[in-house]
């Protein structure tokens, strides 16, 4: 099997994910291009110098449009803030590049549809970070309700809850700013829609109600500065598939450090996950032997491919970081043309868009709007 | 210190919980007037003789009309059909007597508040079955709420689930008719709402939207009828403390079998709770020690009052019998005159009967509705 | 059905779970004699006064030979310190009454030998206070073992803890006292050892190592006492059975308020228990079904009899105090004669003595200790 | 940075987990020699390409002593089936090279031994596999010891159990041959006995019960062939700091599958931790506030070094996997000379096996043993 040719811009939280992912993809799975790390993009030379030498890339550079005109570049992954997804997405798009792009695709709806129009335009391959989707314990759930294990879904609960926002006494950054996005709907929401997405379908239309539990915060001036984003988000929702749901989004979340707790109720029996316990989930079915009936807590296992290709033994548990390089699998096997690839392209990214604006959106009507 | 006469209409789910709380009050307690058993009021006499024989009461009738009119009884239980609450419950105030009404209030709002102009113009104790906010470590999160442990409480939410309505086949009851009420509004929603009220003072205003999972079910002439009640129902709410909320209510819930999940988030801290599990909180307090930090799921104990009154170990756990035996106790002190008693009296109840019906107006109109 | 008269000796921590139990057997279960409480014996009359008005017995005594001497009482109960059981019950037995007697039997074997034969010489029903055997829910778990649920069964676990000997600048007070016995192997050795014998038929061989965790206390006046007894016990064992497992015993287990952790592992499943969560346990058993695999939680309900006679609705749970109901139904129905009352009578009390006296004298020589 | 040639023997199960920890220990860590994947070696030709191209090996071989003798090979992984680390070890020593080899170090002690003198003899770096010492919450575990948070520890459980050998039906095979060594003891203790070693300075005594579930099974030929292993232990120990403990092991405990549980009483607190939830553990410290007392859950973060170094977000969650990485990480900070890297080289690796073969010693004689 042949190489690919990756270029990375940014370095940070999910850049140093990215280059984890793309030096373990072929060691984990074996079948897919070796990748070849061509150049790593960074603000400032030095950085860019000393996290190419770390991650494994052939060169580095502080501009970006510099790694996206490399023509041994063939695949553009991008982890920069938000605010630069658009014009680096895009950018790598007409100049070939397929597209790893992190989550949310851009602050505002207009650029993220600009993207979907440069995806369409170029015919490459685009993916987003939903990363979670690729859990085999999440994949696993829904082949579980695909093969009807649970029954028809009638109700749906999903929460998204960290505490980096719960401090009221922590500084004013940039995730308070109007310029973020909408805080909650937009930072978290994305998440557990991916997740709706990936298992029902998606969401036809929610209602919502932010919140900001602090009205102000302190600024390094030594003032205070109001807030301008939404830390709480508290919406209701309807499936595509008629079923409805609660979802409660927090980033001030005192205690949750990475909580994605998912709750399915069906005609025939549940199923419950919480991310901060990636590696098990609960199900219960319903069946004649009443006195035998309870939630079993289902450990991650070789069965729950592609844990497999990780570990041979059960139980033993995969890490976060071991979820990108599943997506990164799944890119490169979009890549090399396989229909059945497990990404969210920038296509299907559009709907997640779609719905984080329009829970903005409710809560200034204060009514339900469709998706 | 005296005797009580009591009595006691109906005997079966919650009339023998009622029955045990009435044989153990004292002796758990000891600081109240006795309990005298003097009359039981049951469909047939021979069922109404023999629980009377059982639970101790001397004497028995088939006419609840004839117990009430009983100079010795001086509080009258009531654990009837809702459809029953009211006329009961008014007949015996106009008696004299106290009354102990199992939840909720009726099924009708007019009756409800019929049920209030009756406790008002008869100046008797009246008390509802909430008997949730009795456990001694629902008791300890009200104080650790007020005591700010947790800090400016900014985001709830809390869940109801059974699942004795969750398997499709079963037979049509009446829980499924509409003359029983809305279905998981009243029938459940009620005890999350006395749990807001008893925490928070309340929810202001409502947004509702309700599920009905399985448009028909087998009636027992071997054909199918339809089902008129919803089983499920997904709510916003606002407590009259600004805080927002959301709230999952659903009798069909494979697996649920006695859940009440209650997590409040607050500029200091978290608290978790699940009846299921009553005997256990979890608290997460913000501090400096960060490696430190971590729920701690908190057993009942001594130390969380009336807990020491049922035992002097920490750990041992108490049962869901044991907190009608506490409200039994917060009855007998507001009969005593004790202004700190804590019991539902009707005209609380009233508030509490205000969100059920704002719940079906919300899910009708599709908008925020105030209570 | 007739009644039965009772007197109880004590009313301390057990002596106010027997009088808890007396009032609640007939309401809870309806089927068995009406328990008369005729007199309550205390160490002082003010005392025993009090104490029997609070928990309804007719008469009050200072002198626990006159409640013996009663001949309307025919079932004593002893919830003295363990050093009084002896001469009690051997004096109530030889007046005729039927014993019902806290755990353990006596401090040394001798006077549990002679408890043993004062029983055989009377006739008459004894029990010792094994509750822990009386959960429906540890009832259920011997159900599916002896019905091969888990197969053969080829390793048990069983833990003990409690952490009121934690604290080592805790005052010395009698339980550190060789006179009180041996510290874990007793106090606390005698319940998991009921399990054992409930479970399994008993323990045929031990090997033990006992532990003083703190070598001194501080005394009350001001100085520093030796401790005599061991807080910490680890132990080998064998069952009748022939299976293998480990026991571990701790009163100093900081944490610990009322834990006895169970796991046995058979041939086909696994089950663990864990007292402090009693309305619950997990049970795994294997099956084709690897995906699916995993412990299931099972909530206590009313299909885990007697749960049935106290809740109809499944997962709202039972406290330790009704454990204690149980029992007294159990004695009442051996004392009714019926042969298949759930009872540990002083004979085979006597073998869980043996169990404890022989854990004391593995660990004087460093062997195994055949029971 | 320079780099460091490697060389590894085996691409099974942990051969894998080496090949992904040589892959990712520069990415992820950033501060150690780059190492350079020389050769890899396999049973035939066809197996050793195939894992060379998926690995990123730049040769490979069938002759495991042609690796060795690479000049280009700096650091030999040895990741065979047990039988051959001793020859292969010893080989790579003789051939100056360090050596990291999987666990256990040998069948016999004599083998064990000689690998202990090859290794001081060469003078060159030698680890073992004990990974689960490299857990960030394991390295957390143990400051809390050292800095006294709980106290003087007293008392200590430990248990192992997988359910790979729990069906009695399952096949004969190697696992069950006295050639592979005793069974338990030295398949699953050695890593309890890694984590005492790591936590408390090792075991000074054992008294063991060995026991063999399944007496015989089916073998290939149709017939049923003679277990000649013991799959579960059960073991009293004494520490080198005097406390005392129980330890369980048990490769045929249907449901278990990575548990590694351990339970760490002290005079001020308690820890416990769960190999199956390995990003979590509970911590227990006694204080003055009775009514906020609790277990605390506390998730992985970046406090508890180096999850820093994969994830800069708390509650994220490492996998089994990437321990190897830290552990690779640790033998690269060794061969670079740094006093403080956690390896367990031989000489103190036998240490354990010295343990173990006390373990089967003690079970034979029925006494106490030494360590």
């Amino acid at each position: 099997m042949s190489s690919i040719g990756v270029g990375l811009i940014g370095s940070g939280y999910m850049g140093k994910c990215h280059a984890l992912a793309w030096n373990g993809v072929r060691p984990v799975f074996g079948d897919v291009a070796r990748p070849r790390l061509v150049q790593l993009a960074e603000v400032s030379p030095e950085l860019a110098a000393r996290r190419a030498g770390e991650f494994g890339f052939e060169r580095s550079t502080s501009d970006w449009r510099e790694l996206i005109a490399d023509p041994e570049v063939e695949v553009g992954a991008i982890t920069t803030p938000n605010a630069f997804h658009a014009e680096m997405a895009i950018a790598a798009l007409e100049a070939g590049k397929h597209v790893w792009c992190e989550k949310p695709m851009a602050v505002s709806y207009a650029d993220a549809e600009r993207m979907g129009a440069a995806a369409r335009a170029a015919g490459k391959v685009t993916a987003l970070g939903y990363n979670y989707i690729q859990n085999p314990v999440m994949r696993h759930i829904r082949r579980l309700i695909e093969d009807g294990a649970i029954g028809v879904v009638n109700h749906v609960r999903v929460e998204m809850d960290e505490d980096f926002m719960a401090d009221p006494e922590a500084l004013f950054y940039w995730k308070s700013e109007a310029s973020s996005g909408y805080g909650a709907p937009d930072d978290f929401g994305v998440h557990p829609l991916s997740l709706m997405q990936f298992l029902f379908g998606g969401v036809s239309r929610v209602m919502a109600r932010l919140a900001m539990p602090y009205a102000d915060r302190p600024s390094r001036d030594g003032g205070r500065r109001q807030v301008e984003t939404w830390d709480i988000a508290s919406v209701l929702f309807e499936l595509r598939n008629g079923a409805s749901g609660v979802m409660a989004l927090d980033r001030a979340a005192w205690g949750r450090k990475g909580r994605i707790a998912l709750q399915v109720f069906g005609s025939k029996g549940t199923i419950a996950y919480d991310q901060e316990r990636m590696n098990e989930f609960q199900l219960y079915v319903a069946d004649e032997h009443a006195a035998g009936q309870g939630f079993r807590t289902i450990l991650s296992a070789p069965v729950h491919a592609p844990y497999d290709r990780f570990l041979p033994a059960p139980g033993h548990g995969l890490g976060f970081n071991e979820l990108k390089v599943i997506e990164c699998h799944e890119l490169l096997r979009a890549i090399a043309g396989e229909p059945d690839a497990l990404i969210v392209g920038f296509e299907r990214g559009l709907e997640i868009e779609r719905a984080v604006h329009a829970m903005a959106q409710s809560h200034r009507e204060g009514r339900w709007v469709a998706v």
